[in-house]
């Protein structure tokens, strides 16, 4: 391998590996999805309902079908992003008989509900249905440390793992259609409160004059320790026990004040950190305050 | 050095280094403190209001102070864990004194106000004054990933790295006595967030049948995306400009309508999703819909 000239290489691989997939829907997400397949060297076919959205693509080698049934037609693998799910099925009910025997990928956002109904919907009519959610921005798709959920089908993900793989790294979350839909959901929430907690404190720090890189190379470090307790916590909660050991919630609540102080001293919004202390403050009162942070999963549960 | 036996390189290694260290209140951290030097080889004094939470300490080779006197004097590093910092200034003020042309390491929590007052009055008694953070659990006291924070004296930090390093990494944020504090409450902040935000997406999992491991597994992955986007987002707003590209507050208005939706089907208690989003739409009615999310920071800053 070391003496070959790596592009020469290249070529081989992709011309070994060639396939036809079809992207079906080409705005934001849809143009880096079926950007990263052409990248990878397969024939990508893509269709839009305003076709000019396909003029880039169709530029770097791409084919443009006159129709969602002749984008079908095209691949064994077709995926799908559009704006929600009944717009889903608003392009493939009319085309439902060409697609028995292909795969439908669909990268379409929407809920765990919907994705299991459109599971059910293409075993009905013979059509293999892998659900999935882009873990990233458009710019992260091709990147491999970018993730991409699919559930639905185990045994159909590892049949097309290697064609998939150009768009992120993919995760298997098994056959339960809806799971990639709830992971997607919770992940996102577990995104805007890691970015809220994260304002909340750059706007603490800049009031005293700190840049916002700075505090934040130290809170991105931070992540990874806050990561390692989540591991430890998510085995609490599996075994529905829940010792407080050396970080106990009544500790948390003693140091929770001196964020509400920094906070109120600098003029900063304190509803997160509010909330915290009354999710911590209800744990107490039902006596588990020797507990970890983990048995407040109990109050979120209601 | 690899054909060296290791030990016997240890053992000079503790010889060439080994200093004098005296660490003042033994509770979980404290001991954890002076255990960290102690597994050093630095000949560690110890001091605590309750003598017997020393004992373990002692029988590990420390040596007993039978005043905070006596503790001070045993070294010119001299590293103070108490409650807070009342009870910091009630232990050394009658020794204030002994301490001048010291080392203190003041690794008690409080706030930014208390610290800078602390280092005012070292410096008014001609003590050398460092503030820090220790940002992990007692167990995790020792470990190299583990983050100390150190505020008040650049010049003090770097002629005591090496010793302090056995804590955990130190991480020098400046000259302003009251940042270690301020950036600890910050991180706590955040890591209150995150927990918040994953116990809720752990709970609509785990109503699915998801094992909280497995969900968290992805979650801690995700944290890392999370992470390369508050990179980019602390560039946005120290130039205070906030280009929304390709996910604006717009888009994940649109996205946080799943994860309410898929709360209320779980009976899972959306306050803090909700919370997210009553901040995300006070952005968009002041016209910045088109902008990414690091434009919340202004909804903080009130």
């Amino acid at each position: 391998m070391s003496a070959q000239n790596p592009d020469a290489q290249h070529v081989t691989d992709q011309h070994a590996d060639a396939q036809s997939i079809t992207v079906i829907g080409l705005g934001q997400m849809g143009s880096a999805l079926a950007g990263a397949f052409l990248a990878a060297g397969h024939r990508t076919t893509v269709w839009n309902r305003t076709p000019g959205k396909a003029d880039a693509l169709v530029a770097r080698g791409a084919v443009r079908a006159a129709s969602v049934a002749e984008a079908v037609a095209a691949s064994e693998l077709v995926v799908v992003c559009v704006l929600d799910h009944p717009a889903v099925r608003g392009l493939l009910a009319p085309v439902t008989g060409s697609l028995r025997g292909r795969v439908l990928v669909n990268l379409t956002s929407g809920s765990p509900e919907q994705a299991r109904a459109e599971a059910e919907w293409a075993a009905e009519h013979g059509i293999g249905y892998l659900d999935g959610a882009v873990m990233t921005t458009p710019p992260g798709v091709g990147d491999s440390a970018s993730m991409v959920l699919y559930s639905g089908s185990p045994e159909l993900l590892a049949a097309h793992r290697a064609t998939l793989a150009v768009l992120g790294d993919p995760v298997d979350l098994g056959a339960d259609a809806g799971l990639a839909s709830l992971y997607d959901a919770g992940l996102l929430g577990l995104m805007w409160s890691v970015f809220g907690g994260w304002l909340h404190a750059t706007a603490l720090a800049g009031a005293d004059g700190v840049p916002a890189r700075d505090f934040t190379a130290v809170a991105t470090r931070w992540l990874k320790t806050v990561s390692w307790f989540m591991t430890g916590y998510a085995e609490q909660i599996d075994e529905g026990r829940y010792p407080g050991a050396d970080a106990t919630i009544d500790v948390q609540v003693a140091a929770i004040g001196h964020l509400l102080h920094a906070g109120e001293a600098r003029g900063v919004d304190n509803r997160l950190p509010e909330l915290h202390l009354d999710l911590m403050r209800a744990a107490v009162e039902a006596g588990h305050g020797g507990d970890s942070y983990a048995r407040i999963i109990e109050n979120f549960r209601m």
